[in-house]
C-alpha cells in the first residue's frame, strides 16, 4: 500500500533544517530505511507507551534494524502526567545508558505526549541529537509532531518549559490509526479541522462532508484530509517558525483549552476535546465581538458536536478561569493575544486581558475591546 | 571611562541573531541601556551567585531601572555543583512566580557556572526568552559567554544537558575581575591563551610578553588581550555555530580537561586548570604522534606553568581516564575527535580511541594513530 504514501516539505531558514512528512497507509514497514536517510544516524532510541509500544515498536524497530540502526526503547508511562521535568531525566538516564552519542537518534513513537516529551529530550541531550516522529494518533499526525514545539508541563501550567527542535522526518502511517480509541480519535480531528478553520475554507467544508468517513478511517479520504491539513501547518511554521506573527492563529481554541485542561488537572479531558470546546467559545467570542458574522459559531459547534465532544466550557468559577488565563504562555505583559474567526477559513487576533476574554455572563456590563 | 568600550560581532546566520560582545573598563554601570536596547525587555530577571550579587546586582538593577526594566534578583548557590536540573526547575518556578513571560529577558551575572545554568533557562523557559551575558570571570568573559552553548551537568558528566541559546548581548566590565580570586583570574586566563594556541600564534606571543600586566589587570592589557581572544572564538561560533567542524577545535585540552573534572568530583580544580593541564597533556600528544614539531608543548608548559597551574595531570589510575573518556560526550561512536597542535596558532583534530587518547605509560608497546 506505500503507493499511497503523500508528501508534505516543512521549509526552514537554515543549512539542512527543512524536512519531508511523510503520510500514507500502510507504510510503518518502510520507517527504517526513511529514518536512516534522514538522520545518517547509527542508532536509534525508541520513545514510546505501553499500549503504542506493544502493538508497533517491534515493526519499527524490525524495520531500522534492517536499515543498519542498532536500537533501544525507553517505554514511558501513558498520560500526559509523564510530560514532566523527572520524567526528561529518567530519559537522560536511560539514553546515557544506552550510550547514546550524536549520531543516535531519538524516534518518538506514539502521540502528542511522547513526542514533545521525547523532542525536548532529543532537543537537550548533548545540547540536540536528530529527532524524527512517528506519530499514532490523529492530534501528533497533523498537529504536534510538526512544527518542532516541544516541551514539558510544570505544576504551574502546560507546556512551559520546552525547546524549539524541529524533527529530521515525520513518518505517519494512518493505518495504526485503527487501533487508537475512538474517543482519541475525535479529539484529535479537532487540531485537522481547525486547520481549515482558521486558513482554509475549502477544507473545513470537506471536513463538514467526509467527517464520518474520516473517523471511520477511510484510508483516501484520511490521508488526502490529514496531508492537506498538514501542509497549512506546515506553511504557516515556514512563515514564522518561533511564533511572532502568523504562527500564532494556530492557537485557535486554546486559550480556553489551556485553560479547561489546567482546571481539569489535565485528567479528564483530552486535549483535542478542550480545543474543541475552546474553538466554540472562541467562535462565538468573535460573533460576541463583532469580528465574525452570525452563523460562524454554530458551524464550528456543529461540526465539534459531531465530533461528540461537548461544545460548552466546564463549569468552573469564573475567577478560577480568570487565574488560569493569568498564566497562559502567550501572554505578553497584561494581553493575551487572542484568536479570533473574521469568517470561517479566515482567523485574525486581537489583544485582549484576561477579563476580556473571560467577560462575566451577559446580561451584566458591555464588553469592549481593544483593536 | 567607558571609552575604553572594544566591540566585536558574532555573527550567525538567520534573522537578529548576530549579537555584540562588548568589554570595557568602568562600564557596569551602563549596562542597563544596551540591555533594554538589545532586548525590548520590559522586566529582567538577574541570576547570580551570593558574592558577585552582594557586590554587582545593585549596580546593575539601578543600571536596568534607569533604563525602564523592572527587575527581580535569583540568587542561586556558588560553584559548578548549581548546575543542575534540580536548579534548572527551582528556576522556573522563581520565574512563574515573578510572572517572567516573553518580554522578560534574563540576565546572567557571574561566571560560567550561572552563564550555562540561566543560559540553559532562558533557552527552555516559555521555548525560549531573550538572553543577556553579564560574565564577572576571565572565563565567562572570553569563552563560556560567547558562542550560545548553554547546560547543566548530570551524575554521569558535564554539560551533557543543554541547549544552543545565543545571547542578545555580552556586556563585559573587567573592573569587576579586580574582585575575583587570583586563582580565578589565572584558570580563566587559560581559556583565553587557548584561542591563540590554536588559531593565533601572535595573540599567544603577546599573552607570553603580557602575561603578568593581564593578570595584574592593567586595563589596556587587558581590554585588547581579553578583545583579540573573543574575536577568535566569535570567529569560529559564526563559522560553524553547532560544532560540526572548525568549532570543534575550541575543545583544544577540554578532552582530558572533562575527565579530571570528572574523576576529581569537579570540586578540587577549577575548569581553566583542568583546561591548562589537558592543554599540556595535548601538546606533549601532539608531538608524541609527530603531529607538531619538538618544541611546541614546551611553550605550552611555560604559559600554564606561569599561571600557577600544575602541568601534570592527577595520578588517577589509567582504567578511570578510559572509563570518563568514553563518556565524553565529543564522541561519535568509539572515536573522539581529539584535538591537536600542528604548531603553535594551529590546531587540528584526529580520530582517537580513548585508549589511543590516553595511551598506557612510554615505554610499553608502541602507539598507533588513525590519520
Amino acid at each position: 500500500m506505500s503507493s499511497r504514501v503523500r508528501s508534505v516539505r516543512v521549509g526552514l531558514a537554515g543549512k539542512d533544517r527543512s524536512y519531508p512528512v511523510r503520510i500514507g497507509a500502510g507504510t510503518l514497514d518502510d520507517a527504517g530505511d526513511a529514518i536512516a536517510q534522514a538522520t545518517k544516524a547509527t542508532r536509534a532510541v525508541i520513545v514510546s507507551v505501553p499500549p503504542v509500544a506493544r502493538r508497533y515498536a517491534p515493526r519499527l524497530e524490525r524495520s531500522l534494524r534492517a536499515a543498519g540502526i542498532r536500537t533501544h526503547r525507553i517505554v514511558v508511562p501513558d498520560g500526559d502526567a509523564s510530560k514532566n521535568l523527572a520524567q526528561v531525566s529518567k530519559l537522560y538516564d536511560a539514553m546515557l545508558e544506552f550510550g547514546a552519542d550524536r549520531s543516535t537518534a531519538v524516534v518518538a513513537l506514539g502521540g502528542g505526549v511522547v513526542g514533545d516529551l521525547a523532542g525536548f529530550v532529543a532537543a537537550s541531550y548533548l545540547r540536540g541529537v536528530p529527532f524524527v516522529q512517528v506519530p499514532t494518533t490523529v492530534l501528533a499526525m497533523v498537529d504536534s509532531s510538526v512544527g518542532g514545539k516541544t516541551g514539558v508541563n510544570v505544576p504551574q501550567g502546560k507546556n512551559l518549559v520546552g525547546a524549539f527542535h524541529q524533527p529530521r522526518l515525520v513518518w505517519a502511517d494512518v493505518d495504526v490509526l485503527g487501533t487508537l480509541p475512538a474517543r482519541q480519535r475525535a479529539a484529535g480531528m479537532v487540531e485537522a479541522i481547525k486547520h481549515g478553520a482558521i486558513l482554509d475554507r475549502a477544507l473545513f467544508e470537506r471536513f463538514e462532508r467526509d467527517l464520518e468517513r474520516a473517523l471511520d478511517l477511510d484510508p483516501t479520504v484520511l490521508v488526502s484530509l490529514l496531508t492537506r491539513s498538514v501542509a497549512i501547518k506546515a506553511e504557516v511554521v515556514s512563515q514564522d517558525e518561533r511564533e511572532a506573527g502568523i504562527r500564532t492563529l494556530l492557537n485557535f481554541g486554546h486559550t480556553l483549552a489551556h485553560a479547561v485542561e489546567k482546571l481539569s488537572g489535565y485528567q479528564k479531558v483530552l486535549h483535542g476535546e478542550a480545543v474543541g470546546m475552546g474553538m466554540v467559545y472562541a467562535a462565538r467570542h468573535s460573533e460576541a465581538l463583532d469580528l465574525a458574522p452570525a452563523g460562524t459559531a454554530e458551524r464550528i459547534e456543529g461540526i465539534v458536536g459531531r465530533l461528540g465532544i461537548e461544545t460548552e466550557l466546564p463549569s468552573f468559577p469564573r475567577r478560577a478561569y480568570l487565574s488560569a488565563l493569568r498564566v497562559d504562555k502567550k501572554r505578553t505583559e497584561a494581553h493575551i493575544r487572542f484568536v479570533v474567526l473574521r469568517r470561517i477559513g479566515a482567523a485574525d487576533t486581537v489583544p485582549l486581558t484576561p477579563a476580556e476574554v473571560y467577560p462575566p455572563r451577559p446580561g451584566s456590563k458591555k464588553r469592549r475591546v481593544r483593536r
